[in-house]
């Protein structure tokens, strides 16, 4: 993603349950409902023991904005409950940033 | 870990070269030596083909100190070059949360 100096970042930490039903349609449609979100500037993302996905996004307007839409969404389908035990969310302004890429 | 009202998070994205050498060590180096720090509030985890490492904070106090001492320590060791084919860091305020357990 092209660095700003002014944006904010959503941290998602989730354990999930063992009921996978529907688990990975839900989760590429929030995915790419994100990616056309105006205001999306990229997404991280890894799972372990727990799962961790990072959007970045150029305002808390967007964010708000996405909220909705992936309430509307989950409306449609089922609650986060069933795949989730637990999970937490983060919104946060990136103040610094720093990277380093092998030539 | 405990919600606070103000607090920061240290957000580390990154790809591994293929080059395990020492990694386990430094990587439990980090973990132990961040646990210490004054204001350190909790940290999350996975990995990937890219690894998400979040660590929270009670201050940028305590991020720049940790800073200090993971140069210190790396310093001692081997660069970060070795173990990373690339990451990023990201300095962040955690601007609101919200959270949902299972009972």
């Amino acid at each position: 993603m092209t660095t700003k100096s002014d944006y904010y970042a959503v941290i998602f930490t989730s354990k999930k349950t063992d009921n996978e039903t529907g688990y990975e349609e839900m989760s590429n449609n929030m995915e790419s409902l994100a990616k056309k979100q105006p205001g999306y500037l990229g997404m991280d993302s890894a799972r372990n023991e727990i799962g961790i996905t990072i959007s970045y996004w150029d305002s808390l307007k967007a964010i708000k904005d996405l909220k909705e839409n992936l309430q509307h969404l989950s409306a449609q389908k089922f609650g986060k409950e069933i795949w989730y035990s637990e999970y937490h969310v983060r919104i946060c302004k990136v103040e610094r940033e720093y990277s380093f890429k092998k030539d």
